[in-house]
This record gives C-alpha cells, structure tokens and sequence, in this order.
C-alpha cells in the first residue's frame, strides 16, 4: 500500500476529548473517528487491526472445532420474553417497532437467538456436542460510553455457545475454551489476569473473567503477587489471598473475555431439549464463551505504547514493514524505496510505503505513531553508500545492512519471535 | 471438515414458505435459517459461500486502489436531515431514541455518513482522488420482505464511494468500478445484464444497474436480443430497441449492483468542499458503487441450480470437494476416505468429509444438494479394486481413478477453468 493512496489521517496533537491512552492513540494513528458518542467508524488501519483480531480468534475457534456462523442483529422483542431478559437487560437493549407493528431489539447478545436455531435443528444426543460462534456486531444502549472503543454503544463481539448432553461434556468444552483463551491474549500480545466471576444476568454458576491490567480499565481486581490468584473486587471484600493470606494488589482492567458454564437456563426456559440413548427428553447443557473483538484493538494499545506511539504485536500490526524513502522527488531514493518493497510484498508480508511529500521528521514520528513493527529507511547517505537501514519499532534498534541483504533481514525480523 | 462435527442440517423436503428456487435450495441445503420474516441466520456453509463472494469483490474493489474501512449502522437522524434525505427514505429507516434522548437510525445506506467522514478529513486537492469501500450489514423496514435473502430487512452490502476534483476524475473511476463489477459478477459465474437506469433518491444524473435475469425476480429489464442493449422497463414504454428496432425481450431480474455518478448533491449538502490547486474552495465530485452481497448468494443459485440442487460456481463454493464413505462402519472405506481427505487439504483445498452413518443413497442426494463442485465417492468396490470415483455436479460426469492418482485428478479439475 502507498501512503498517498491510502486514507491514513493521522494527527500531530492529542484530540481533546480523548481519555485514556489507548483513545488518544486510536484517533492520532488515524485507526478511527467518531460518528457520534459510543459510535466509531475503522479507518482502513484500523479495520485492518481487527480483522488480523479477528483472524486469530477464528484460528483458535476453529482449532478447537467450534463452527463459524452469522445470526442477525435484529430479533423479535418475544424471545427475549421467553427467558425473561427483556426486563433483566431492558435498559441496554434498544427496541423499536417495525411498519408491520412487530417489536424487535438490536441484540446486545445473542443466548435467546442461538438456542432458539439450535432447538430448531437439534433433537438428539446424536447430533452433540456442538459448538458454535460468530463474530458479530452488538448494540447496547450505554448511558455513559467512554474511552473509545472500550465502552461502546455499538460494538464487535466474538460469542460462542456450546451444547451437551451432560456436564461432563459442558466441562470438556469449557476447559478447550479456557485453553483457546488464553492462546488468543497470548497471540494478541497482552499479559492478562483470570478472575472468578459472578454470573450475573447471564445465569449459571461457574464463570471466568480475562482481565487486562490497564490504569484506565473500569473494573478492579484484586491480585495476589505471591500466587498470582486472582478475583474480580467487590465493595465488601477483604484484601487478603485467600489461598496464601498474602495483601493482594488492586489493579484496574479492561474485561476483554468472559466465559459462563449456563447449564439449562436457557434451554429449560426454551425447551430446547434433545432426546437422550435411552429416549428421555432432556434439556441441552449450555456454555457461552465472550470476548470483546473491539475493545481489544483499544486493550492491545494500552498494553503496547511508548510516549512516541503504538507498538504492534506482530501478528496484530496492520503492516509487517513501513518503508521510509526520505526524499520523494530523488528518483534514486524512490526507485530504491519501490525495490524493497516490491521485494517484501512478494513474501507474502504486508508493506506500507510511506511516499507522502513530506520532511524526514514528520515521517519518522508518523512511522513511530502508527507502531508497525519494522521501519525501513531510506535516504541520500543510504543510497550514495548502497545500504538501508531497518529500525525495530519496539526496541528502537537500528541495524545498517547492505541494500541485497536487506529482504533477508527483513524477512528474519519479521519471522516469528524476534519482534515480540 | 467433517459433516458430523459441523452443523449442516439439511431438508429431504421443500419448505412450504420458500417462494423462490432459490430461497427453496437454500433452506434444503442448510445454508441459512429464518428469525423473523426478512431477517435471516447464515448457518456454516452459508457464511462460507457468504465469504467466498466477499473475498472476490474485495479482491476487485482493491484491485481498482479502493480502501476498505467500516462505518456504523448506528448514526445520527440529524445527519440525514442535513440532505433531507430522512424524509425520502423515511419510511424504510428503523428509527428511534436513546436513553439520553438522541434521535438515532440504522444506515439503510452509508452516503451521508461516508460525506460526513471525508468532509472532516480532506480539505486539499492533494488528498484527491479517494476511494473508500465497506462491506456491512444495512437495515430496511420493508413492508414485504420475500424470497430469502432477496429482499431483507437486515441484509449485507459492498457500497463504494470515489471522491475527485472534477469530472474527468469522477469519469476515470467510475469506469474502473464498471470494470471491477463486470469481473466480479464474471468470476460469480453470473450472466448480467446492464442498463441505464433511474438515479432515484440517489440522486445524480448517470447510473447504471447490474442484473441478474431470473424468473423470481421482482425488476423488469428490457433487453434487445439482437444488439444486446438493454434498459430498465417503465409501465409507459415502448418494447421496441432504441437502437436497432428489433422487439426487446421482457425478463424478470434481481438488482445485484447500481453504480451512479453522484455530482455533488452530497457535498453541497453537507459542506464537503477542497481547495483546487489555485486556492478556491469547491465540493468534492462524488460516485457511489453498490453490491448487494447477501443477495448476490440467492442471485448465484438462482443461476446456478438443476433438479437436484445446487451447482456452486468454484470461487464461490463451499467447499472445493466432498468425499463419501459409503459405509462408515468399514475401517478400510474410512481409511481411504481420511487418506484422500488429508491429501486434499494439505494442497490448500478445502474438502468436506461426510462421515454420517446413513446410507449411500442419502449421502449422493445430500451432495447434490450442497452443490460442491467435486464429489469423490468411496464404496466398498473402490477400496477391493484399490479406486475411486470422482463425480463432476455440474455435468454429473464420473471418473474412475487409481487412488494414487486420485489427487492428482482432483488437483487438476479443482484447478481454474474445469469446472466453470
């Protein structure tokens, strides 16, 4: 991608209204703009972004045999009437009537609409387990949204439910999802705490919050720092371990997963019920399995930024390599610029050619905002001696090779571990 | 990925709402599921089929140095007011308010919004010509939702909008998107026709629409068999070709795609002005390119179908093959069938493995069914005489093979023009 046919508008000074570190870097790097409070439009750097978010969520979904579908955002008011959401999540949910006179909501989750397909295909042991998700966009109808992405009015969530026959089986696909988990934060760069939860309104009994340590997250946890149990914080709670008795530490997080064992709330209130061997009617286990696909994109930015920008995971950067030709109107420097990469594109990696009109600095503080992982720079001296220079984006080293032996280093450095 | 793992629940019998060939074949072969009238769930193979289509038309808009972003269904009703266009769709918007009183409307179309979007980021001649894209999910109250995924209420779509200087520039890409569409529709194994048509509500003076002719369609196209031109029918019109004077065909259509040269009837509304080179401020040249995505996947049965089911053009199938065990109990059936499996996808082709324990005869009318390109059949013969059998869905051809050439056959007919 070229810079000059791109639409990357990024900005020298922070906007005004942005609160926390991760929204001020989410407007400046030009990732996205708001249409209106708790409503984001993702700029091509930013949709970018999430759908390399979105990928890696799906990778490890699709490993553990879940299958991907799409269920709609509107819904009729009356299934939520069947299990009685409609007055628990009344508030948040936005409802409105059709031409027709039918009242619909825009889903703020999708529990009622999943087991209502599935008692509609299911009616044997035989056809369980099953696992399925999406990734999908909810509307709540937040009376205070903030922090960019992290509280939104409408936002993209990835949601998956599984069914059983027994709790052996809710357990099984429970525990493949914990370990699912725990690969994506791994995978998406964040160091990030598990928490025992409340169920809250979605029902069930055992439930597992993943928090990301961020001092502008709205939720607290306490901490222990010798056996690192952790718990979500309530007003009446002591601070103490209750494993080792040691005083836990108290940090603010961003909730980006939360994962429920439901057991039959749903399918009872439902009948979703399947046949068992022996020919008994049962209601199916359920689990549900949440994580917050756009407010990741803001809790990657609070766990990797400097004072000069975003530092992108590797496998969540929107480019593999920026490359940097410091004089657009030296053809030298250009035809050099293009060369590399021509060169990086063709292994299949993702470059992005910064060939704007613009002064060296502008450039480099524009590179070092945006976060891509590798910059690749480009000037008179460079070309005069035959050389580039790559710059490491997380570390600030800089390495001077050989203009030929550029593609290899490139390609090393972009290789798996070495930027991570 | 195996049948019995996946959830692919097929129907023996037509379903007595489905009004349309194509609406009928995708119930019966579990692509989607209805949750209210005009609002529909994509089941696995459903959202494959929907994705393949999305790839191909990214593929095209990005090939035309289009930028991919993604706005909000939720927008502003004041946004709509700036173009009085909230009184011209009125009636198809879902509109309502907040908890903190804000009129809101879901994006039945994004033109306000993206003008909106570009006003506030381009103000220099030197940020022109841009052209962004999305693919996303748009809401319309119709009064008579219909035919599947014809006409929805909640429905998917590509909507591209250039922005230039002049005439000249706003000329330039909206022929490189006619372009873009005649590949896309090509490579959806499509045969279209293409009008002049109405601008509507849209406004602008030139337009063209993309149509697919089908005899569930609910638009009349005029079409000269003899000189090919052809043109949107209106009640007080003449058949007779403008052209050459031939009588003109009448045939029922689905409007697939609507390009339109949009002048600046956004940018006059909304204050989205440039400075030229010599500094005067003027509104920027808008064009407008949509896909209707989830339609595009009724349009391509609608074309693509016989008695038996569906014929999935390549690019948009499912799967590329489907292999059959006929007897699953028989370890020597599974092996060869698991063996040809593994050897598929390691090529990077995706294969479905239909290991249900149900009969032959099942087994051959499901695949018909699904539509995937390539069945490859493994009975108890095939394993005794060491070959199997490979079945061509479109022209129900059938190959026997060695098995160790088994791969190499399904190489070279999953390769490019064989099965087209």
């Amino acid at each position: 991608m070229f810079w000059s046919k791109s639409f990357i508008p990024t900005l020298k000074e922070n906007p005004q209204e942005a609160e926390s570190i991760s929204h001020k870097l989410l407007l400046r790097a030009g990732l996205v703009r708001m249409l209106m409070a708790g409503v984001y439009s993702y700029l091509p750097l930013g949709l970018k972004v999430l759908e390399n978010i979105q990928e890696i969520i799906r990778e490890e979904m699709n490993a553990c045999g879940a299958n991907e579908l799409l269920l709609p955002a509107l819904q009729p008011l009356e299934l939520w009437q069947k299990t009685g959401r409609d007055k628990d999540l009344g508030q948040v949910m936005f409802g409105f009537k059709d031409r027709r006179g039918r009242s619909i909501c825009l889903g703020p989750t999708h529990e009622e609409a999943i087991t209502d397909l599935v008692k509609s295909q299911v009616s044997s042991y035989r056809q369980l387990p099953l696992v399925l998700y999406q990734i999908q966009t909810k509307f709540r109808d937040e009376i205070r949204p903030r922090f960019g992405l992290i509280r939104c009015c409408e936002f993209i969530m990835k949601d998956a439910y599984s069914f059983d026959q027994d709790e052996a089986g809710l357990d099984k696909n429970y525990q493949a999802m914990f370990g699912a988990y725990k690969n994506i934060f791994l995978r998406l760069g964040l160091k990030i705490l598990i928490t025992e939860a409340d169920s809250g309104v979605m029902g069930g009994k055992v439930s597992h919050e993943f928090m990301v340590p961020s001092q502008d997250g709205e939720d607290i946890v306490l901490s222990c720092p010798s056996c690192s149990i952790a718990r979500t914080f309530k007003e009446e709670e002591s601070q103490e371990c209750p494993k080792c008795k040691a005083k836990m530490d108290k940090l603010n997080c961003i909730e980006v997963g939360h994962i429920f064992k439901l057991g039959t709330k749903y399918s009872q209130a439902m009948q979703a019920n399947f046949s068992d061997a022996g020919g008994k009617l049962k209601p199916i286990i359920m689990g549900c399995y949440g994580i917050g696909v756009s407010r990741l994109v803001s809790a990657v930015i609070e766990q990797n930024n400097d004072s000069e920008g975003i530092i992108w995971p590797a496998e969540v950067a929107p480019f593999d390599v920026i490359i940097l030709p410091l004089d657009v109107t030296d053809a030298a420097i250009m035809n050099s610029a293009k060369d590399i990469y021509r060169q990086v594109i063709d292994t299949g990696k993702e470059a992005l050619l910064d060939d704007r009109d613009e002064r060296a600095g502008i450039k480099f503080k524009d590179a070092d905002l945006l976060g891509i992982p590798l910059q690749v720079i480009i000037g008179r001296n460079a070309v005069k001696d035959n050389v580039v220079e790559i710059k490491l984006r997380a570390s600030k080293e800089k390495i001077i090779c050989p203009k030929e032996q550029a593609l290899e280093k490139i390609k090393s450095l972009t290789s798996g571990s070495a930027l991570r």
